[in-house]
């Protein structure tokens, strides 16, 4: 049996939950350190350059970046398979995939999730407005758009689920972290396929851990996460002190 | 014997630059729509949707993002190898690929050769000398200091040279095309590992291309470039007129 793998992370981003939910469907044992997004130190750096979440680590072996990590997870144990086979296929997964990681990212995650709820209740600070209506009424329409024609009616992207879908999915999460839904009406392959993705078991063992951190504040989500089952490590980086860093979530 | 593809692109940009060389790398025959960044109609937003180059055409296929394109033409041809087999490697090598074209193209492309080479040129505005002074004095030492812990002291990072090699050292053409220059008494590992990448065939035989069409006005580049006996293709997407737009260069 191998040991756990560590992921250094948070169960709000994104990022980290494509990961995990990869580890769960891949049956790979692990733990997380629940380190808030934001905050770090000079340690965090050395372990995380871009100063970015998620971090693996596997044994001496440290890893960053989610889509990395996914195509490590692949190669360290190709079954069941996250990445189609055939070439043309598996390049349109991974092409999907950085849609989602680099473009709803950029959209639900900074101008959404970052505005409305970071700032807001981590760093108590006022959401730029015009930066929510533009995302919210602009931008993720847009990308609404083209994910409605590239996903499909039923099941997933490429037969079994795979990380494609997983990416997409995990980002719908903190959209409605912030109360965001996506209207049915006008795309309705893209709502389906959302709410069957966040039914898997391994999106919904996660829910819990998520709500819960969204209600916590930073300081106490460890203990907080550790009470509720959460398959929490011993901390990683030691005590630190909050301060408000340059990190990126992903 | 399969048709050559497609890259629509441009000689300038670094995501283009590492695609052409594992391309040729991989002696697999391309031909160059030599599109203009930053110019663009809805015609191209079809072909990519983040408005990126570059954009794979292989057929009735096309494909976006450079480390996509990579993978994919690992998977199409797996010979040479541009990824090490080892699953940690691996990985190592996506990280760094990673690294350059994220970290390297924030501050080498969007601080520095936008600043200097674009903006004033192209669009003949006046550079933000703060933001390239921050990236030259503190943001490319920093990263620097990152790329001289990771390069080997000779040959490449994994053997022969991989698409991680390729990546960083792709990012140091667009360096010296505004004039900055590697330290080599700070950074002697990165220095000659960027001059012996630089060295290789495969990037050596851009480079008359690149300094081309840093020297030729958008409009006449294309003529230009096949006058040079540079493997242009027709007008993927048609005569379309210069407009400012949102393209990303990657």
């Amino acid at each position: 049996m191998r040991e756990p793998v560590t992921i250094l992370g948070n169960y709000l981003s994104p990022y980290v939950r494509k990961v995990l939910v990869c580890l769960q469907l891949k049956g790979i044992d692990y733990r997380i350190d629940p380190f808030a997004p934001f905050i770090g130190d000079e340690t965090f750096s050395r372990l995380s350059p871009l100063r970015r979440i998620p971090v693996l680590i596997d044994g001496d072996f440290v890893l960053n970046d989610s889509t990395v990590i996914c195509e490590y997870l692949e190669d360290l144990q190709p079954t069941p398979a996250l990445y189609p086979a055939a070439p043309r296929d598996r390049a349109r997964a991974r092409w999907l995939e950085e849609f989602a990681d680099s473009r709803l990212g950029e959209v639900i995650v900074w101008r959404m999730f970052y505005q409305l709820g970071v700032k807001r209740y981590l760093f108590n600070e006022t959401p730029d407005e015009e930066v929510v209506r533009k995302a919210r009424e602009e931008e993720l329409p847009e990308a609404l758009d083209y994910l409605e024609a590239q996903l499909p009616a039923q099941g997933f992207l490429f037969g079994e689920v795979g990380a494609a879908d997983i990416a997409i999915a995990a980002f719908f999460r903190n959209a409605a972290f912030v109360r965001y839904q996506i209207d049915a009406a006008l795309w309705p392959r893209t709502a389906a396929f959302v709410e069957r993705a966040l039914a898997l078991p391994a999106f919904r063992a996660l829910a819990a851990f998520e709500e819960k951190t969204l209600r916590t504040p930073v300081a106490q989500q460890r203990e907080v996460l550790i009470e509720l089952g959460a398959p929490v490590t011993a901390n990683t980086l030691g005590n630190i002190a909050p301060r408000r860093g340059i990190m990126k979530v992903e």
